[in-house]
C-alpha cells in the first residue's frame, strides 16, 4: 500500500513529505495507522546529522500513537482496532533482560532495530522508485502509517485522546519514569531538575507525584519558570542571575537546622550537557545523593567527576525511556492520564498537520515549544 | 602521660619512632592501649606527601584493636578492660546522616577530624618539647596509647586477638562491607574484582560469602593468584596475558547460551586507579550493572566515561569504610571472624614491633606483604 510520510532524506535536511510504498505486517508484526506524534529532540539529533548512527533516507518520529489496522501471522496479544502506542523499547518477556526483572531495555530486537531493519533485517518502507527506506527507532511514527513488531507495541484505552497520549510514547514516560522507576524518589525528599524543556517538565511532575517536598528547577531561561510552577515545581533557580556556582547554591538551599550538611536528595539532568551532568552529580547529598542522567549528550562526549564524589556515597545512574517497561507501564501512565493524576494538555503547545511537520521543528530551534504534535 | 609512638614529622619522610605527651580524654573520650595495628595504604599515601589534606606532624595509623585504659566524664557505652577497634568512620547515631538510615557517613565530629583535632579543637598527642602533635584520621594508632571519642570506638568480644582484628578496623569492613553493604550482591551473582592486595581479597571473600557464582580477580600480578583462590576467587585474568581490552574480555565470560549481552552483574575498583576505575564501570552487564569505587584515587585524578555507560542502565557509586556503621557493624564482623565465616589469618603476612614500623612500609612498597601489623 501507499502512505504519506515525512523522509529525512539525507542529513540536515529538512523533512520532504511524500507518498511511500507499505508493505503490509509479516509474521509476528502489526501495522498501525498512526493519529498522532510529537517531534522529539532526538528526532532532531538524527536528523540533523549530529547523530553518529543516524542512517539515511529514513522515516524518523518514535512518539505517536495509532490505531491496530492490520495483524500479521501469529499475533495474539493485539488485534484490528486497537488503540496502541509504538515502543522504541520493546518488551518481549522472554530475552535475558526482560527476565532479570532488573531492567526495561529488552534485547530481543536490538541489533536490527539500530540497523533500521525490521527483526528479519529488511524494511516495510520503500521510495516509490523502490529504493528501501530505513525505520527509526523501530517506530517511524512521522508516517501516517507504520508497521512494528508486537512486543514493540502498547494496547491502551480506547477513550484516550491520540493527540494527548502521543506523548507518553517517549517524553512523559521518560520524564516520570526516571523519578519513579530509576531514581525511587521517596515522599518528602528534595530534588533538583535541570532543564525544564519537555522531559524537565515531565520529571517535575513526577516529582510532584512521588510527593517529593522540595523540587527546584533549574533553567537559563526564565520564561520556563510558569510551566514549572504549573507542574509542581516549588523553586526556580536561574544559573545566571546567583552568585558564586549552582553546586554551592543547592547545596545552601537545601540546608536545614537539623542537617548542616546539604545537598539534593534527588538530581536530573534534563539537558545532554556534560557540563550540567557533573553539576547534577555533585550537587546531591553526601552519603546519598542519587543522579540520574536522562538527556542525549553529544557524541564523543564524556562526563567526568572526581571519584571521591562517589566514595562518599553519591550514585550515578541513567535512564532509557525512564525504565518503563512498555507494554506493562505505558497503559498505567495512560490511566494516570485519564485519571487526572497527571497533566499532559498543557505541554503539547503546538500542533501541525504532517505536511508542516518541519514548522515543528523551527519551533523546537526557537525554544517557543515544549512540545510540537502532528495530526494525521 | 609518655607513650611511644611512630611519628610523621614531616612529608615523604620515613616515621620516627619516639616517646610523645598524651593528654588523658576528656568529656566523651576515652583513651585505649592500642595491642597491634595494621599498616594501610591510605596512612602511605599520607606519609609519602600524595595527600593534599595531610598535615604534620602527626601520628598516622588507622587500623588498630586495643584495650580502654580510661574513660572521661560522661561516657557511658565503653568502660576501661573493654576491647575495641577504633574507627575513622565514627557512628554518632544522632546526626542527620547517622539517622538518615542510607549512610555510614557519620558526620558529627566530620570538622575537626578533618584538621587533624579532637572535637573541641585540640589534640591530645606533643612531642615532648610541647611541640602539638596532629591526630590522624581520628585514630592516630601508630601509638602505644591514643585517646578517641566514645563515638568512633567499637566495642567488641573479649576473646578475639588483637593481632587479627585490628585489620577489621579499615581493609576487611571495607572490602567485605563493600559487597554486602554498598553493591548488596544476591546469590548467584558474576562479580568481578580489579585489584587483588589487601582490599581486593577482602572484597573476594566478601563476594563469596554473599553467595556469587562467578568471582573473577583481575591483577597484572600472577602471584596473587593462589592466595585469591583461597578466598574464594573462580576465575583469575591477567590484562597483560589476554588480547584485546579486558572490558571485551570479561563481557565474552560472562555471557551464557541464554544472555549473549553479557558482563559482569557487580564489579568493585581496588586499585585507585581512575582508567581502571572506567574498566569496571564499562564491563558490567547493560542494563543493570553495578560499579562500585573502592580505591583511593590520586589527588586531583577524575573519572570519566560516556554517558551512554549510564544511560544504558550501568550504576556508578562508591564505599567508604565498606557502608559499615561502626559500632554497629564491626563487632558483627569480628563475630564473623571467630565463627569462621571469613579469614584474615593468611592475610597478616608480615608482623613487626613498633620500632620496625618503616619495614612495614617498606614491604608494600615491594607488592610483598598483603598486611603488615605492628605488634606492641
Amino acid at each position: 500500500m501507499r502512505t504519506r510520510a515525512a523522509v529525512a532524506l539525507e542529513a540536515g535536511k529538512p523533512l520532504e513529505v511524500m507518498d511511500v510504498n507499505l508493505e503490509g505486517p509479516k509474521a509476528g508484526e502489526v501495522m498501525i495507522e498512526i493519529k498522532a506524534t510529537g517531534i522529539c529532540h532526538t528526532d532532531e539529533f538524527t536528523r540533523s546529522g549530529a547523530d553518529p548512527e543516524g542512517i539515511f533516507p529514513a522515516i524518523l518520529g518514535h512518539e505517536g500513537a495509532g490505531i491496530v489496522v492490520e495483524v500479521g501471522e501469529g499475533v495474539r496479544s493485539l488485534k484490528v482496532g486497537d488503540h496502541v502506542i509504538p515502543l522504541y523499547t520493546p518488551e518481549c518477556r522472554e530475552c535475558a533482560s526482560c527476565l532479570s526483572g532488573k531492567t526495561n531495555l529488552c534485547t530481543k530486537i536490538r541489533a536490527t532495530q539500530g540497523q533500521g531493519l525490521m527483526p528479519d533485517g529488511t524494511t516495510r518502507f520503500s521510495m516509490l522508485d523502490g529504493t528501501p527506506i530505513y525505520h527509526y527507532m523501530g517506530c517511524s511514527t512521522f508516517a501516517n502509517h507504520t508497521v512494528l513488531p508486537e512486543i514493540a507495541v502498547a494496547k491502551v484505552r480506547d477513550d484516550a485522546p491520540f493527540d494527548k497520549i502521543c506523548y507518553i510514547g517517549c517524553g512523559v514516560t521518560t520524564g516520570i519514569g526516571a523519578v519513579i522507576n530509576t531514581a525511587k524518589v521517596e515522599i518528602g525528599a528534595k530534588a533538583v531538575v535541570f532543564g525544564l524543556g519537555g522531559i524537565g517538565l515531565n520529571v517535575v511532575q513526577g516529582l510532584r507525584l512521588a510527593g517529593a517536598d522540595m523540587i527546584i528547577g533549574i533553567d537559563l531561561n526564565n520564561d520556563r519558570k510558569e510551566m514549572a510552577e504549573r507542574f509542581g515545581m516549588t523553586h526556580f533557580v536561574n544559573p545566571k542571575e546567583i552568585d558564586g556556582n549552582i553546586v554551592q547554591h543547592i547545596v545552601e538551599m537545601t540546608k536545614t537546622p537539623f542537617d548542616q550538611i546539604g545537598g539534593a536528595d534527588y538530581s536530573f539532568d534534563a539537558t545532554g550537557s556534560t557540563k550540567v551532568m557533573r553539576d547534577a552529580l555533585e550537587c546531591t547529598h553526601r552519603g546519598w545523593g542519587v543522579s540520574v542522567v536522562i538527556g542525549v549528550a553529544a557524541a564523543g562526549a564524556e562526563i567526568s567527576t572526581r571519584p571521591f564524589q562517589l566514595v562518599t556515597g553519591r550514585v550515578w545512574k541513567g535512564t532509557a525511556f525512564g525504565g518503563a517497561r512498555g507494554r506493562t507501564d505505558v497503559p498505567k501512565i495512560v490511566d494516570w492520564y485519564m485519571d487526572g493524576k497527571i497533566e499532559i494538555d498543557p505541554m503539547i503547545t503546538h500542533t501541525m498537520p504532517l505536511e508542516e511537520i518541519n514548522k515543528g521543528f523551527d519551533l523546537m530551534h526557537h525554544g517557543e515549544s515544549i512540545r510540537s504534535v502532528v495530526l494525521y
